[in-house]
C-alpha cells in the first residue's frame, strides 16, 4: 500500500513517518511507498524498505493537490494547518490553509475518481478548538461546535467537509479530535498551551520552566504515543461501523497542573521541583479558562482508541522515548 | 434604516418584503429604503412608502456580493439558498451558492468595512437539515450537527463563518434553525416535505391532497406567521447577549400528521377529510424518518422567540391570510 501524509514535517507528522518507516506495515497491511510533503521539506526516515518521495509544496495551491491526489494513496493522513495563533493573527491565510486547501484535496480526490474508481482512507487531525466555553463538566460524543477562533472554525468547517465528501463515497474519511499532545518534544514554543509539556519536559532535562497558571488548572491530555496509537488505529480499521459520523473526540487523560507536578515529583524524585518558576500570567490563565477539559470519548472507546491513564505513564514514555531511558 | 433582502422572491422573502412595507419599520426604527433580490427579479411590494431597489442577480458571483455590500444595508436578511434536492443532485452547484456565495458576501462586507466603519445585521436563515438521525427524543441547544445532506452541511458550515465573522466584529449575525413551515402557501411542490402542507392547505380549498406517510409521523413545524416573527425579531434585537453562539434552534410545534388532521376536521368539519387520499409512500416514508421531530429550543424561547402552540392557530392564521378569513 502507499501512504501518504500532508504536513509531515510537523512534530505528528514526522513521528508518524518514523513509526511507519520502522513498522512498515500499517494494520498488517505491507507498505511498498511513502509520499511525505509539507511547507518544509520533510525529513526521510530512517530505516524504511519501500520507496520515499518526501518533498516541500504549498497545499494551499490547487495544483498542489491535485499532485497530491494523481499520486492515489490507499491512505491519506491530512495533518497540514496553520497553527491557531497564526490563523487568528492572519485572518486569510487561516482561510486559505486550513479550509480552502482540505476543499481543494478532496475536491481533487474526486476529480481522479472520476476517471477511475479512487476512494482512498483520509485521516484528518482536529482539534478541541472546535469547542467554546462555557462547558458541561465532562464533553460528550454529541456536545456541538462553537469555536471561538477562527481556526476552529476552520477545523469544524472540514470536519463537516470530510463527512459530506465520505457520505457521497469520495473518501472514507474520519476526523480525529486530538487532545493537548503532552509531552511534545522539542524546544519549549509559544503556544499558550506549550506550558503543559515545558513544565515537565524542561526539569526532566534539568532546565527551568516557568508555570504560567494555578496547579488547580485542568485540561485534556494525550501523549505522543497515543497520538501515534490514534493515527494508526484511525489508517487501518474498518470505518463503515461508524456511519456518517465520522469525527471522534478522542480518549485522553483529564488532569490539572497539580497532577502533572506529582507525577514529575513521583518519577524524578522532589529535587527537580525546585525548577517549577512559579509566574503568573492572567492572559495565558485567560485563555486556558476557555479550553475543555474533561470528555466522555465513548464512541473513540468503542471502537478501540486508547490514550494514558496516568501522566506517570506519560512520563515515563517520554523518558524511554527521547532520553534514551534515562534521567541526565 | 436601510433593509435588504437576499432571496426575495422565495415565499419567506416575500413575505417579508411585503410586512415590511406594510408596518415601515423593523423593531421601531423607520425603513427609508429597501433592496431586493434574487435570482429572479422580486416582486415590489404594495403600499411602501420608502425607496425600493428589486433586481435579479446571481448571488453566486462575488462581483454581486460587493455590490450588494456597497449599498451599507443596515439589516440583511440573507435567505438564498439552493435547496436540498437540488444540492444533493448538483455538488457544484450546491457548494458555490450556498457556501462560497455566503461566504463571499461576508467578505464583501468586510472589505467594505475596511473602506469606513460598517458592521450589519446580518439575519441568516440555516434549517434543521443541519442535523442527521439518530436523534435524543427532544433535541437541546447543545446537540451536534451531523448533516446528512450536502445542503445541511453547507447550512452548517455557514452558521460556522457566521458566529467567526461575528467574533470578529465584521458583521451582527444570528442564525436561525427555521422548522419546517407549515402551512406553507402557493401551489404543491416535489419536496419530500410539502405533503405536510399539502394536507391542510389543498382540502381547506376543496382540493383532493395525498397522504403519503402514517398518521403516526411526528414532525417540527412553525406557521408562516411566526417565520415572519423570527424574522423581524432577529433583525431588530440586541444581540451582544447571545454572546458567540449565534445560531438559536427556533422554537416550533411537535405534532403528527394525526394532529394535523384532527385539527383539519375540527376547523373544516368531518366532510374535508374525504379529500385526504392515504397513498404510503416509502420512500418519502424513510426520508422523513431521518428527520428530527422534537426541540427544546430553550435558548430562542429566553430570546423572545415565540412559534404557534396548536395546529388549529395554523389553520386559522392560513384561512385569515391566505384565503380571505373564509372557507370556500
Amino acid at each position: 500500500m502507499h501512504v501518504m501524509i500532508i504536513g509531515a514535517a510537523g512534530m505528528l507528522g514526522r513521528k508518524l513517518a518514523e513509526r511507519l518507516a520502522v513498522t512498515g506495515a500499517l494494520g498488517g497491511r505491507h507498505i511498498a511507498g511513502m509520499t511525505l510533503t509539507d511547507i518544509f521539506e520533510p525529513a526521510v526516515p530512517a530505516g524504511f524498505r519501500g520507496q520515499v518521495d518526501a518533498f516541500a509544496a504549498d497545499f494551499a495551491d490547487p495544483q498542489v493537490s491535485r499532485t497530491l491526489a494523481a499520486r492515489r494513496a490507499d491512505v491519506i493522513y491530512h495533518l497540514a494547518a496553520v497553527v491557531s495563533g497564526e490563523a487568528e493573527q492572519d485572518f486569510d491565510k487561516g482561510y486559505r490553509v486550513n479550509l480552502d486547501a482540505t476543499r481543494f484535496l478532496l475536491d481533487a480526490i474526486r476529480a481522479v475518481g472520476r476517471e477511475a474508481p479512487y476512494r482512498p482512507r483520509l485521516v484528518f487531525t482536529s482539534s478541541l478548538a472546535v469547542f467554546g466555553a462555557p462547558f458541561p463538566e465532562r464533553i460528550g460524543d454529541s456536545y456541538f461546535c462553537t469555536p471561538q477562533t477562527s481556526y476552529g472554525t476552520q477545523k469544524a468547517m472540514c470536519e463537516l467537509l470530510l463527512e459530506d465528501y465520505t457520505r457521497r463515497g469520495i473518501v472514507d474519511g474520519i476526523g480525529l479530535r486530538l487532545p493537548t499532545i503532552c509531552i511534545r518534544p522539542g524546544a519549549p514554543n509559544k503556544a499558550a498551551s506549550g506550558f503543559f509539556s515545558n513544565i515537565l519536559r524542561e526539569p526532566l532535562a534539568g532546565r527551568e520552566a516557568i508555570l504560567p497558571v494555578g496547579e488547580d488548572v485542568r485540561h485534556w491530555f494525550a501523549g505522543p504515543r497515543s497520538a501515534m496509537g490514534f493515527l494508526e488505529h484511525a489508517g487501518s480499521i474498518d470505518l463503515a461501523p461508524l456511519g456518517h459520523r465520522r469525527v471522534l473526540n478522542m480518549p485522553g487523560l483529564s488532569a490539572t497542573v497539580g497532577d502533572e507536578l506529582a507525577a514529575l515529583r513521583e518519577v524524578a524524585g522532589p529535587q527537580v521541583m525546585r525548577l517549577i518558576r512559579r509566574e503568573p500570567d492572567p492572559l495565558i490563565s485567560r485563555i486556558v479558562a476557555g479550553w475543555p477539559s474533561d470528555f466522555l470519548p465513548r464512541r473513540a472507546l468503542d471502537f478501540g482508541f486508547r490514550a494514558e491513564t496516568s501522566f506517570r505513564e506519560i512520563i515515563e514514555a517520554h523518558i524511554a522515548d527521547e532520553l534514551g531511558g534515562t534521567l541526565p
